[in-house]
Order: structure tokens, then sequence, then C-alpha cells
């Protein structure tokens, strides 16, 4: 079939085989079913490629730590998306989004069966939102979401944390703090009310993951010998391949990710809506790559791939509260100062002694905060676009989000710390967390240089 | 857009700006076009996905194997895949679903054109199952069973089985095995006449790869120096970050291969059904693979990566017999026993001296039979209930299908021995299969340790 | 769920429960929106798998070349998928698809807004083509084929050219050189007009990347040591697992790129032409497949790997001009021929001191003329197929494209040569481009053997 453009392409159809044939019933609309059908669609598919975002974190940070603690790396990936499946369920979810008044019988109603999914084999009139979307496909896609805040954090507290610590810090973060502040703005709570924009949650996910990470890598300290004499040793990561890999899986789930919080696409305007969504998602990865490669050529005479990478995901965090809005350019722009901001913000973490071992917080909290700062550009309050947001309300939104996080994640990291303690002992740190805390190489026949 | 919990969604549905312009046409489903377009769209997409399991077991087996006979694994990966797609095509799908009755045309009707695909731009009259999905899609889709049954062999065998007999054997499964076996329960045969249940397959697809391998692993015999003294030599994976992309790629697929199993969602009900498979299929991986991170701890004092992610696989083959029908904290706990039964099979296997190279039958054979059984905790046939199933009938199937796949896979692997021999030679494992039989080193440069 | 064959589960399904409840519009096609949700979501699936070929050959390249030259590698990958956003998208993609006659406005409408993206939340007449699909998705689906082009390029060139001329060559390839031949057929120019068949882009898209690749590896010369006292030097890839993995990704891609270009499926006709190129697009592969691993076993005595992964590649490469109208056999059988060219033309290249790393010429430029040549195979004119082709029109496009290619990339290298110069230095390219251009190893830590 000739590719001709869609202008082109909609004047030939009638001489298409298949279309030829089709009486299509013309000005009228899908009926409730298929809206209820397209719509949950959406979530599936998005949820699939968004779960496929744990994948892509697990290569990432496998890829960027030393052999020495990629067992331990896997381990940990595996394992809090495995825990925040069941908590999120157990918990979270129906704390996010309260079943009328909070009291702990709604919140953990998921245990206990109902509450979460519809029934087997329901008919129309039985569906929780006829009309709109099933029960279980929101709450598939929302889970992605809750435990893609999880995965952030696991990168920078690499190569030092231990395990159990970090996945009961993984078990409190995805049944109660992701959830509760979510709800303020997805659950309709007040920042929501307050006008508050984040479409597929620069703050509300990314922001929130990279404070979490942030309060970690401060009270864990940073790896043994990683400042020495005012000077910042590089760790370089162990395979690089894995890391570019896991950026590409997540590149593409950001697809679901942005474009799945359309929540719909049975109308034209939702499927046309996601199809910009798509388009402005993918322009602002390119933007931060490219800003990173261009940078990077001129700051220290090399391109730096590491930097390149973070780059295109710092593009995909800082469109993630806007992506619908902008134009392609500017969406391109958008992603290219989220790259900007990564190579200039990973020497001044180092300077500060933050030790982040995958520059989780560049690009999850700093582009976070960017980009959630950028609906401004393209969808400003006025009186034509009455439902925009301010800088104010945008401040207002981030700066809540992100006391909130600091606060909670800090006093639970100091119990961990306190209690049970957070991080291992110096020689297993030398040694790697691998044979120290699991007895596992990762790559048993690779002779380390 | 705010991402509200659907039944806030519905009331503010009238506020958004794409849903607002539509007139729903209210109370009435799709037309018959629409329900044959998303039928056929979940096998398509299905097939996609259950398409990419292929690189999931690849990735997986490659992991697990040791450096040496890497590029045997990666090979006889693709090579499976291809021949039982080509195979299927010709011999196997036919088999399976016998037009009318068995005749060597009939089965063979791939090969000579039609009797597979639909022609090219059918109108909605000459579609061959109008009002439901075409046959092409269909076919695709079943085509990637087929292939993950030969997968699973594949990951047992290795290290020491020689290329062209497993694939010979691979042949014969994928073109008469498989497709006999499973046309007795999905071709309406007198398993299914019987009521056994099987949804997507713990019996059907997971317990026929498992029994093929378990009968190819005890022909075959362990690798050289695997059980020494009465003791088992751990033979670690070369690549275990190979290995958990393996199992990310599995886990994602599974929600095509159970998802899919719906067959339909082209209404309410079912893509309702849709999003309580991909929910449960999740919960169960989940719970697989937090069982084994917590038994392995309390075991052996150290989470094992590789029962972890052998935990999660066990929890996915647990619910596939019945994904539907549990509620989400049943299918968490489904899952979970499928995580505590492969780390209690991987050892045992071991005393029998049945050398498993990655774990397969654990978990495809044991937690296959064990999701097959557990068809009766969601499932059981009741006056309310009549299209249930018993644990008589349960077991029934599992031992029909269990003896009909051990006799003539056993049969084969002896043929096979006694004509061409199955084994390398032992010099030829003790230097590995990719120097011996092919050549050529997956990792060339990477000196072993 | 019973998995009947779709002619037995018709019959059944009055006895589902979610379909029984359904009172399906009977004879009714699916409503205007409905089609153009269906033909949207077809290029927003279609468009994210294309994507993810940017990692296959990301993962192919990166495993095929030697460690020191995969960072290298690896970063061409990332910055040329980046850039090829940017420059489809303000230059390209306009280029292609005149709106009207050709001007600079025409050609650039994409970088002031609009021309690309339909405004947010469209009502259905608000649509640019209403009735068929919405613009950004065909653009989103659309720059996925331009940057798959650019991705062939550097395969062929690794391991010798500089990154900095290769990103240009990009930029030119995939603003101007694919545009303009693209549009010839898929623009609806002279190509489409005097009746070429291209589906999906065998000559369009493969061959492009191909002639590109060519002129590139003529001019650039091959690398050090590669020939040497007439005999072709063998240097093995370092990473055959990435290259499998890469490959297996490539194969699932490919459902998008040959299904997505159907480029509708709000019908039964064309839904189910989707079903048939999906089966024959894997056919194909299997096909290439297959004869790789059976010649190099006849030709070699002993399989070779990434002839097998190349003559699958091969295989989607030559089914790739006509995916739809063969059988099933006929598509395994146009594949084969993919995979046996393969096998022959890897050596005769070398022969000929041509050094393509990767085996993209024979793989993308040589199954891409046959494919294009086996249209007639299943679509000849004839009276009663009047839009079929003849081989002198397949002949006539693929020499067209050819030269123009050519000539275009040729000059293009001669100008980047004589101005920056295209190859590292001598010692560089012995040390390896990573250390040498970019300062960073992909494996720091595996030692070199």
């Amino acid at each position: 079939m000739t590719k001709l453009k869609l202008s082109l392409a909609t004047a030939a159809m009638a001489a298409l085989p298949g279309l030829a044939s089709a009486e299509v019933v013309p000005g009228v609309n899908p009926s409730t079913d298929s809206v209820f059908i397209f719509n949950t669609l959406l979530f599936l598919i998005g949820g699939i490629i968004v779960f496929w975002m744990a994948a892509g974190f697990a290569m990432l940070e496998a890829g960027l730590v030393r052999s020495k603690n990629v067992t331990m790396q896997l381990t940990k990936n595996v394992s809090l998306f495995s825990l925040a499946a069941i908590f999120y369920w157990a918990i979270g979810y129906n704390l996010m989004y309260p079943l009328g008044t909070w009291n702990i019988e709604g919140v953990l109603s998921g245990v206990w069966g109902p509450g979460v999914l519809e029934e087997v084999g329901i008919t129309a009139d039985a569906a929780d939102d006829y009309g709109y979307a099933s029960t279980g496909s929101d709450f598939f896609f929302q889970l992605m979401f809750c435990a893609a805040t999880a995965s952030i954090v696991s990168g920078t507290l690499a190569e030092r944390i231990k395990l159990w610590p970090f996945l009961i810090f993984t078990i409190v973060l995805t049944s109660v703090i992701y959830p509760l502040q979510a709800s303020w703005k997805w659950g309709g709570g007040f920042l929501d009310a307050a006008g508050f924009l984040d479409f597929a949650g620069s703050t509300v996910v990314h922001s929130v993951g990279g404070w979490a990470a942030l309060t970690g890598a401060i009270i864990l300290g940073p790896r043994i010998g990683k400042y020495k004499d005012g000077r910042t040793v590089p760790m370089p990561g162990s395979n690089l391949a894995l890391a570019t890999l896991g950026t590409f899986i997540l590149w593409m789930g950001w697809f679901g990710f942005n474009g799945g919080s359309q929540l719909a696409m049975g109308s034209v305007g939702d499927v046309a809506d996601v199809s910009r969504i798509f388009s402005n998602t993918n322009a602002a990865a390119a933007g931060g790559a490219v800003a990173a490669l261009i940078l990077t050529q001129i700051l220290f005479k090399k391109p730096d791939l590491t930097m390149i990478l973070n780059g295109a995901l710092a593009g995909l965090v800082s469109i993630t509260a806007e992506p619908l809005t902008p134009s392609l350019g500017m969406a391109t722009l958008i992603g290219a100062i989220g790259g900007v901001i990564v190579v200039f913000a990973v020497p001044m973490l180092d300077k500060l002694k933050i030790d982040d071992v995958v520059g989780a917080i560049p690009v999850h909290l700093m582009a976070g905060i960017w980009g959630t700062i950028a609906v401004c550009l393209s969808n400003y309050q006025s009186e034509l676009n009455p439902d925009g947001t301010t800088l104010g309300i945008q401040l207002y939104g981030i700066i809540v989000v992100g006391i909130f996080t600091i606060v909670t994640s800090g006093v639970l990291w100091f119990i961990l710390k306190a209690t049970m303690g957070i991080r291992v002992s110096e020689e297993d740190e030398i040694n790697g967390l691998d044979m120290a805390e699991l007895g596992m190489e990762a790559y048993p026949e690779f002779k380390a240089g």
C-alpha cells in the first residue's frame, strides 16, 4: 500500500479494497461499549510498557555499577518491583483513591478481594465505570507508576546500602509515601483543587523518587574512596551496553507513561491527543540526548555516553508534567534544557559530596522540577485558558510534595539506620555487595581488569 | 489530565474536551465489525509479546550457562523458534485444529496455501469467522505458544546436548507432540469435553515442555562433574544481568500469554476480564519472586537471585491455568506457592542427579502441575458454577498429558540416541560446545577467571 | 476459556458470559470515529515497536564490534536516532509529504509549530483527516522509518569512522536524502505513479540505508588488518548475546514495520490484512534463519550464529516490499532466499575488500533488492490484478533510488572527507575508538583475552 500522507490518503481511500467495502456510519461516535474498550485498552497497553520500564531501570543500574555489585543491583530491582506490586495492591491503591472517607477497612479493602477488580464476565451495567473503563485496567496502570517511583531510589543508593533496609524503605514508599502524596493531585486532593498541573508525574512520580533518593544519599553517605583529597574519583560503570539498553527500554516505556496518562482514547480528540503526546515525548528525549552530546563535546572535548543517556532520560522527565500542550519545537527545547541540567548537575552533586551512583537525582529530581515549572510555557492560566496554571501554583506543588517526601523518607531512613543499620561494613563494600550479601557474582567468569 | 480514580473520573468526564464533544451512542454495543477488529487486535498484540518471550528464553538461558556454551545456547534458541514457526505452520496448526476429520491433506493444507490465512482484502462476509476474529491473527497467536513449549526444553538440556538432535526433537515436538495433545483441550477434544480447565496452558504448554525436558535430562544424563562424591558442584551462570533481562522479558510476554488467552476483547465483559488477567498475572509473578526472596534468606541466610528469578517465573506458570477467576490476593498466594516449589525442587532434582541447567523443570513442570491443580481454588464445580472443575478432572488432564508427553518424547530421545547420538564427546563438553560444535565464542575478548 | 479454533469458537460464543450479553449490532460497520481511532492506534502501536528497532540496531552492532569500539557504537546509535528525530521533524517530514507545492516555508513548517500535529483536544470536524487517522500518529510512525534508515549505515562503517562526520551524514540523510526519495513512492511521486510497489520499504528504507553504507564503506576503506596477504582476517564480535538480543528486538519491531504499513485497521479487510502481514513477516524471518543454519552447516560444517542472525534479518528485509500478498509458504521461501543471499554475499564483499562490520550491506541492500523483485512472485500485473507490478517497473524503482542514493551520499562522504576527514588516525583505530574519541570503555573491568 502506498504510504501517502494522510491528506492524500483520505482521497485515495475509496480505491482500497478493505475500505471500499466499508459502509462506515457517518458522523456517529463509537458506542458506549467501544469507548469502554478503547479506554481500557489504553490502560492495558500503557501498563505493559510502563511495566517494561522496571527492566529498563534494572539494566541501566546494572550497567552503571561496578561488576562486584551487579547481582545486588539486579536483586534489588526485581525485589522492589515485586514488593511494590504487593503493597500497592494491599494498601497503596486504596489509600491513593479513598473510597469515600479514609478508614482502615477502605484502605485495606484490596486485601479481602473486592475493591480493585470488577467481577468476572461483567455485563455492561455491572461495570464499575460503564462508559469509561475497567477498574482492573486502571489498577494495573497505576501500579506501574508506583513501582517506577521506587525504582528511581535504588540507583542512587547503589553499591553501599544493605538489601533489607532498602526493601523495607520500598515497602513504606509504595504503600504509604507515594500513594498519599499522589492522592493530593491524582486522587482529587488539595493540590488538584489548587490547580496544580502534573500530567504524568514529573513531580508526583519522578521528584518523589528523586527526593527519597537524595535524602537517602545524604544520610547514607558517599561510597568509600569516591571523594578523596578534594577530588572526585571516577568509578565507571561495568557495562555501558546494558546501560544503553536500559535507556532505550525506559524511552520506550515512556510512551506508555505519558501517552497512557491521557487516560482515554475512545474519542477522536483523545486519540489525537495521545498522538501529540507520543510525538512530544519522543522529541523531548531526542532534545535531551542531543543537548548532552553537544555540551559534553564542548565542555570536555569528548562526548560522554553516560551523560547522553541521562540527557535523554532527563528530557523524558522534563516533558512528563506536560507532554500534551507544547508544540514539537517546544517539547524538543524543554527536553534539551533537561539534558543541560544533567550535564551541570552531576559534577555539582559531586562537589557537595552527594554520591549518586547512576545520576538519578539530576535526571528525576532536578529535571522533574524543571518539567513541572515548564508547564507554564505551554499551559499558562489566562482568560482563554482558565484551566492553565501559574508559576506560583506549580512551585507550591513542587514544594509541598518535596517537603512531605523529604520529611517522611528522612524519618524512615533514620529509623532504619538506628535500628538495623543501612550501610554494609567497610570490608563488604570494598569486596563488593555481591559476594558479601549474596554470595553470587554476576559475571563469575570475566576477570576484573 | 488529572488521574482521578475511575469512579471520580466518570463524573468529571463531561468537563474533558475530547469527551465532551462525543455524542456517544448510549447502551449500544460495538458493531460486528468492531468486535472483529478488537478480537483480532488482541491476538495480534498478544502474539507480538508472546513472540518476545522467545528472546526472554534466549537471554535467560544464555545468562545461566557458562560462557563456553553461550553461543550454542543462543543458536539453539533462534533456531528452535524458526523451526517451530515453519513446522507448526506446515503440520502442527492443522493437526491441532483438524478441519473436520483428520486426514493428511487437511493437516498439511497450510503447505499448499489456504487453510490458515484469509484472502487479501476480504469483505466482512468473506471472513472465515465474521463476528469473531481473523484466522491469520489466531494462527499467529497460537504459533507463539507452540514455540514457547519448545523453548522450555532447551534450557534444561544445555551444555551437553548436540545441536542437531536437539533441533530434530524440536521439529517433532512442534509439528506433532505439542499440537496433538493441545487439540485434546484447545482443539475441542476429549479433555475439553471432560471439563478439564487450563486457561492459558500450565499443563498444555508448560508441563509439556517440562515433561519433554525431564525425559531428555534423564536420558541424556548430567553434565560432567556436576555430581561428584555425593555432592552437587555449583556451575554458576556466566551473566546474571542477561538472566534478569530474560526474566523481565518473559514476565512482560506473559501478559500476552495469559491476557490474549481470553481470546476476545470486543465486549465490556471480555476487556474487563483481560484487565483482571493482567492484574492477576502480575500479582502471581510478584508473589513467586517475594516468596523465593524470603525463603532463600531464611534457608540459606542469603537471598539467591537465580531463585528469585525462577520464583517469579514459577509464579507466572502457576497462575497460567486460571488467571481470570482468582482474586488478587489469591493470585499472589498461588504465585507464592510456585516460588516455594522452586526453592525446594531445585535441590531435590540435584539429589536425584537430574541435571536441569536453568531450573526449567521446577518452573515449568512442577509449578505447571501446581497451577493446574490450583484452578480448583477459584473455579470449583458447584451448582452455582457448573462450568468449574474438580480435583479429579484436573489430575486426569495432568496425568494424560504427562504420560503422552513422556512416552512420545522418551521414544524420540531414544531413537535419536540410538541413531545419531544426542551427547557431545567428553572432550567437547569440557572445552565447551561453542568452540567444539560452532567454532565461535560468545565473548571472545573476556578472559575466563 | 477453551482455545477453540475460530470456526468452532464462533459456534460456541453464545455460551460465553461476556459475549452472551452483547447485543452486537449486526452487519453494521464501525462508526467513523471508531475507524479513526483504530487507524490511529495502528500507527501508535506500530510506531512504538519500530522505535524499539533503534535499540535492536544498537544491541546488534554493539555485539558485533570488538569491545574497544562498543561505547562508540552505542554513542552513535543513540545520537543518530535523536538527530533523526529532530531533523526529520524540522525538515524531512514536510519534504517527504509536501503541502501542495514545495517551498521553504512548507518544508520547514514543522519548526514553527503547526503543519505536523493537530490541535489539542480536537473535535471530529477539526481533525486533519477525519475518517482516517490522526496526523500526529502518522508523523510518529513515519519518523521511525527515517531513523531506521540511518541506523543501517552505522553498523557497516563501525570501528573506524569518526563520530562527528558520521553524525553530520546522518543529519543530511534524515533531513534530505531519505525524505526526498521516499516522497517519490510514499509521497505520491513519480515512482508511485509508475506503479512501483514497495509496501513497507525494502527499497525505500533498507536499500537506501544499504547504498549509503556501501558508498561510505568504499570511500572509507577497510579496517586496518582486515585484509592481509589476500586473506580476510576474522574480527569476531565481542558479545554474541547482545547481537542475538538485537536480532530478536529487530524481528519484533518488524511486526510494526510491516504491519503498520497497512496504514489502516478500521475495517474487517484491513485488520485481516494486518494479520496476514504479521504471519508472513514471521515466516520470512524463520525462513531466512533456517536457510542460513542449514547452508552454513553444509558449507562450513559448522552452523554460524552471526550468519543465522543476519539470515533472519535478511528474511525480514526480503518480505518487506510485499508482506501482504504471498502465501505463508511463499513468504517462507522469499525469506529463505534472503538468508541464502547473506551467506554468499558476506564472503563476496570480503573478496572485494569492502569491509562491512556487521553485514548490513548483504542484509539491507542485497536482500532489499531481492525483496523488491520478489514482489512480482505474488503481485504480478495481469488482467485480474491490474494494480500489480512487473519486473521492469520494480527494477526501475530499484535503480532510480540506487543511483540517487549513491550519488548524493557519495558526494556527501567526499565533502566530509575533504573538509573534516572521516577516518580516525591509525593509532586511534588500533587502540579503539572508545578510549581515543570518548575516553570511556564499555566494559572497563573485563580483561581482553
